[in-house]
């Protein structure tokens, strides 16, 4: 296909790099929920993942394949968040350094779990400073290879892996029902997907504040939209990547919208009902399922990505109350 | 050994009843767990256990040995928590009926979660009935088999599996920490392990408010305390039972006892670090290791039991506030 700079064979390259690093998460079901959808729901856990997210599988994939000088030099991203750990930890296990910015208001819990993995921590002032600006510099100045959070065919390829991995353990799925933020995941995850499966229905999962890839698609070309606020802070992104738009344009067949209730109610419904640690991005794919906003599931099976579980007890308190 | 009641071989007969039936649930490691208590620790996670909790591994094991006529009767259990949800989930699954009497004032969340299985539920009013003498004028009027919580071979053996399955997984123990209520799962999962690895210490871990058991081997006989008041609400036995006590004065090795507050800092700790859906009762054997109350397991490999995960997101949340 033209333009396809994406492929299954990506995807399984990075699979064999993964082997016995990060974690085959499980893929999990509950009868309740199934009831509840009138679907046969496969929920793939990548809150079990390492990391805690699906972010290393990309940011492994990466850096593993860096040539010998370049990784030797070490490498550089901008997160306060899941690719943070990510980049920190994949760096520690390929015996490289890692230098994170991160905004000096980021909640010291996030620092200390970004600087537990051995990253050198530095930080920027959010409302001053321009981080891409400031990454570009350091990486320049250090000599330093940026990994980015999603604009990569190798973070594309490795965050791939979460689907396939679904459909080697479930190969019979009618739809693939996926989070949304840059991109990336979706991108990796659908190209491997249609690939091994041609008729299946891949649904990307925005927040509905947060719908710049839904606009983009619709519109044909990236469209940026105010900064969304939604408690799905691994969602906020305000305007597609170049990279991932260009692959979703030709892998994903529609997106919906979850809002900040609807995840909500899911994240309890996780906790409730299958004891699963999710955060707000992390639930918003089964958080349409359990809206009804998918509703080419019924009947059918249906995988779904909880693509992340980092959310503290303290935090997570915080967003029940009231549920 | 003079009065053994329990062995390997009912453990054995049981883990047969129970297969492709239990969950064989997960053993989770941490590597900042084994860091926080200078140990290799192994959690054996029953949270992820059909019901939310241990319990299911009696139930069932005792309802499956049930000859047909009686089984055909139908059984009835009293519990207002973890017990209920396990006796009429394998009712259910072994085609009888079960009744389930439950104070009247039992959380609505808890009596759907039973009644949700299928069970006949029948409240009584906890301040003024005597649900022992209910439980068993029910019996007898309508010829039900009660299904104890912890005082049967059969339940004993049941829940022992959970120990029989963590020794599959990790033979090499030297140290094995679960908690006690009634004294069913420490007496069949010392009974597997002592059988398995005889150089293996078994320690029991109770609320502070409710060392009934500990208090108990130390008096060598059987000793009420005032009804516990704790959050380890799965813990609040006053007394060892009868045929528990009996097996557990011969395998258990010592009790230690875990306060609420490091409860609720297990609780934390295992939601944040490891993402696992704890209650507080399935939260105290984790807590006595993370609280240094087992000094035995410095550098050596320790099992641990999560016993269950039920407990809501609401009042997980409660829990945490100001953790």
């Amino acid at each position: 296909m033209a333009g396809v700079m994406l492929s299954l064979d990506d995807v399984r390259a990075a699979a064999g790099r993964l082997a016995g690093v990060a974690h085959r998460t499980p893929v999990l079901t509950s009868r309740t929920l199934d009831e509840r959808i009138g679907a046969s729901a496969l929920l793939k856990a990548e809150c079990f993942q390492r990391g805690g997210a699906f972010k290393f599988r990309g940011a492994y994939n990466m850096i593993s394949s860096l040539d010998p000088p370049q990784r030797a030099r070490g490498v550089v991203a901008y997160s306060s968040g899941n690719h943070a750990q990510a980049v920190s930890l994949a760096a520690r296990l390929l015996g490289t350094s890692a230098t994170i910015l991160m905004p000096a208001d980021t909640p010291p819990a996030k620092l200390d779990a970004t600087g537990g993995y051995g990253a050198e921590i530095v930080t920027y002032d959010r409302y001053t400073e321009d981080r891409e600006a400031l990454g570009a510099a350091l990486a320049d100045e250090r000599g330093l290879v940026l990994v980015p959070p999603y604009e990569h065919p190798l973070i594309m390829a490795g965050q791939g892996t979460t689907a396939l991995e679904l459909l080697e353990d479930a190969p019979d799925l009618d739809v693939l029902v996926v989070p949304v933020g840059g991109g990336g995941l979706i991108a990796g995850c659908a190209t491997a997907a249609k690939a091994l499966r041609p008729g299946i229905r891949v649904v990307g999962v925005e927040p509905a504040t947060g719908d710049d890839t839904r606009r983009s698609l619709e519109a044909g070309e990236r469209v940026r939209i105010p900064v969304p606020r939604t408690i799905a802070d691994g969602q906020q992104a305000d305007i597609p990547g170049k990279l991932t738009f260009a692959v979703n344009r030709q892998v994903v067949d529609t997106i919906v919208t979850v809002s900040d209730d609807e995840i909500l109610y899911a994240m309890a419904f996780l906790f409730d009902r299958m004891k699963l640690v999710t955060e707000p991005s992390g639930a918003s794919a089964p958080a349409a399922l359990l809206a009804g906003h998918v509703p080419e599931v019924a009947g059918a099976r249906a995988g779904a990505v909880i693509s992340g579980g980092n959310v503290g007890a303290a935090r997570f308190a915080e967003l029940m109350a009231g549920q």
